[in-house]
C-alpha cells in the first residue's frame, strides 16, 4: 500500500509508492525511449490492460472488447489505490497517511496515433467529456479531496508509452501548488473582491502582448512570468472554479482551442515532448486544510462553486532542464520571454 | 539584462533571461551530453573563461594564468548580472524587477577530475572554503537578499561541462522555497519554542531508521517524506542558520562526511547525474517580506542569526522524470521508501 507522508518544514505531502520500483539498479540513467512494438493499448489489445473503469463504446459492445472509442482503465503501477482506509497518523514529530486515491489511465484511441492532435475534433471533444466524465464521477468518493488531469507526452515529458493517452490522480489531501493557488486568489479577492484569473484574462486581451489565440470563451496566452520557454495557460472566459462543470458546447471548443494551440506547439518546436495539465478547485469548497488561517472562509457561490478561483489548463513544453538551482529554491530561468513565444506561436498559426 | 518577474497568484519570482537562448531551434529535444574534449576549465585554458573574480592560487602567480587550485568566474550565461539598477515597478496587475545579482562559477580544481569525490580531501575542504568566503561577499551588496551555492553532475542533472565544478547565485529576492522553509519553521517555533531541524536532528538519531551517517558534527539522512529515491540531507548539528559562519575545524568535517555521502551514491546507484544545494538563511535577518504576516518577528540571536533556521544540504539523484502530475500538484510520487535507501547507503559504506 503506498503512503502519503507531509514534509514537516514545508506543509508538502509526497507519496512514497514502493511499489513501482525495487532495487537502486532499477533506475536507468539513460532514460527508456518511448518506442513503438507491441502496444497495450492498440484496439483488441484490451486484455492487457487492468480491466477497464469506463469506456465510450458502440452500443451492443462488450467491456475489455473492442467496440470502444474512448477507455479508462486504472494504471499498472498505480501511485494511490482505492481500496483502503486513510489510517492518519503521527509518527513522532511526522505525519502520515494511507495511499488512498485514484490513479487512471485515459487511453484515447484505440487507433496507434501519437498526438491528440492526430485525433479528429469530434473525437478529441469525446476525450474530453471523459475527462469530465471521471472526475464527476470521483468526487462522490468522500475520502477523495482532489482530481487532476495531465497528459505526459514524449520520453523527456515522463511518458512511457507513445499511444496517445491521459492520465487522473485523485488525492486524499489537497496538493500544495493547488491550496498555494487557492491561497494566493484568495488573498487577491479578499483585497479587490475580484477573481484574479478573470483579471488575468482582462488585462492580457488589453495588452495583447502575449496572446497566442483570443478565442470568445478561452484565453491562450503565455503567463507573464513563465518558469519555462513556450509555457502556455488556457484560461476559459466564464467564471467557474470547477473543471467538472464544463458545459457540452465549452467542452467542444475546449478541444478546438486545445488542438489549435497543440498544433502551433508541434510546429514551432518540432513535436517537443510537453505536460498539460488542468487546474481546478478541490472536489468540496470548504475543505478546510485548504482555508484554514487567517484569510478567513473561501466566497461559495450559490450553485456551490469559489467566487476567487478559477479552472485553467497549464501546457509546459519540456526544452530546458531543470537543475539545482530550480530545485534549491523554486526560481526559474526562463531563456525565452513569453512575448517572443507569442510571437513565434502566432506565426506558427498562420 | 535579464528581469525577475512575479507570478501574481503563487507570488513566485522567476528570472527571464533572454540572452540565453535565441530562437526555438536552439531547443534540442535530445539533450547534449557531457563530453570531453577541449574544456575551457583545465589547467592553462585560464583565458577561455571571463576573468577570475577569486582564486585560491600558489604564492606569487598572477591572476588568469596557472597556479590556482580553485578558481571563481562569473558565469559565461548569467541568469543575473551584477551591473545595474534593480528598478521595481509594476507592469499593469503584474510586479517585475531588473536581474541584478551575481552568478558564479567555482573551477574546484585544475586538473581535469570529474568529481568531488576524485579531490584530495584538503584541496575538497578549499572548495567548501571558496563557497563560504564568496558568500561572506556578496551578503555585503546591499542589493542582495540571498546566495545559494549548487553543483549539478551530469547532463541529466543540468551540467554542461563535466569537469568538477559549482555554481554560486546570489538574487535580490528571498525565493520561494526559501520564504515557505522560513515560515514553515517559524510557525514551529512559534509553537514550541525550537528549531524544527534540531528536533529533526534529535528524532532521526533516536530512530536511527534513515540515518546514512552519524558524525558528531553533521547527521546524513533521507528525509521522512523524501520526494525523490535517495534524495539525501545533511544538517549540522550545531544550531546555525547562516551557512556563512561555517568555523574552520566544522568546514573540514563537512568536506569529509559530504564525500563519503557522495561516494556511498556513487557506489549505491553508479555514478547518477544528482545536485547538490546548500540552503542557508536570507542574507539580512530581517527582510521583510519574509516575515511580514502573521507569523510575527523572527527570533533573531545576538549574533544576529536566526533561533528557528538551520542551515542544510540537500543532495538529489536525478532517477526518476518529473511528469504532469508533479508539475501541476507540487506532490511527488517516490517509488523506494527513504528507510530502504538508507539500508543501500549504508551498505555501499561498508
Amino acid at each position: 500500500m503506498p503512503e502519503l507522508r507531509r514534509d514537516p518544514i514545508l506543509g508538502r505531502w509526497n507519496i512514497i509508492a514502493a511499489e513501482r520500483a525495487a532495487r537502486p539498479s532499477d533506475f536507468k540513467h539513460e532514460h527508456t525511449e518511448v518506442t513503438g512494438g507491441f502496444c497495450p493499448f492498440d484496439n483488441g489489445h484490451e486484455d492487457k490492460t487492468p480491466p477497464e473503469i469506463f469506456a465510450r463504446r458502440e452500443q451492443g459492445t462488450k467491456p475489455n472488447e473492442p467496440g470502444w472509442r474512448v477507455r479508462v482503465v486504472p494504471n499498472k503501477f498505480p501511485a494511490l489505490r482505492i481500496e483502503g482506509e486513510l489510517d492518519k497518523k503521527g509518527v513522532g514529530m511526522y505525519d502520515r497517511m494511507g495511499g488512498v486515491g485514484a490513479h487512471e489511465v485515459v487511453i484515447e484511441t484505440p487507433e496507434h496515433v501519437v498526438t491528440p492532435t492526430g485525433l479528429s475534433n469530434a473525437h478529441f471533444t469525446e476525450v474530453i467529456a471523459t475527462y469530465r466524465d471521471r472526475m464527476a464521477d470521483l468526487m462522490r468518493d468522500p475520502r477523495l479531496k482532489f482530481g487532476i488531469v495531465f497528459k505526459n507526452v514524449g520520453s523527456a515529458a515522463g511518458a512511457s508509452l507513445e499511444h496517445t493517452h491521459s492520465q487522473l490522480i485523485a488525492t486524499p489531501v489537497v496538493p500544495n501548488i493547488i491550496v498555494r493557488e487557492l491561497r494566493g486568489a484568495l488573498e487577491y479577492y479578499n483585497f479587490r473582491g475580484r477573481c484574479i484569473f478573470c483579471d488575468i484574462v482582462r488585462q492580457e486581451r488589453e495588452h495583447g502582448v502575449r496572446v497566442v489565440v483570443d478565442d470568445p470563451d478561452f484565453l491562450v496566452f503565455e503567463p507573464f512570468a513563465s518558469r519555462f520557454p513556450f509555457e502556455t495557460w488556457i484560461i476559459p472566459a466564464r467564471h467557474e472554479s470547477q473543471f467538472e462543470r464544463l458545459g457540452d458546447r465549452e467542452m467542444g471548443r475546449l478541444a478546438t482551442v486545445l488542438q489549435d494551440t497543440l498544433k502551433r506547439l508541434e510546429k514551432a518546436l518540432e513535436n517537443p515532448p510537453y505536460n498539460y495539465i488542468i487546474h481546478s478547485a478541490p472536489f468540496h469548497a470548504h475543505d478546510a486544510e485548504v482555508f484554514r488561517g487567517v484569510l478567513g472562509p473561501p466566497p461559495v457561490l450559490k450553485d456551490g462553486g469559489l467566487e476567487h478561483y478559477h479552472w485553467h489548463m497549464e501546457i509546459i513544453p519540456r526544452l530546458t532542464k531543470v537543475a539545482g538551482f530550480e530545485w534549491g529554491t523554486g526560481l526559474y530561468i526562463n531563456p525565452v520571454p513569453p512575448e517572443t513565444c507569442t510571437e513565434y506561436l502566432r506565426e506558427a498559426g498562420a
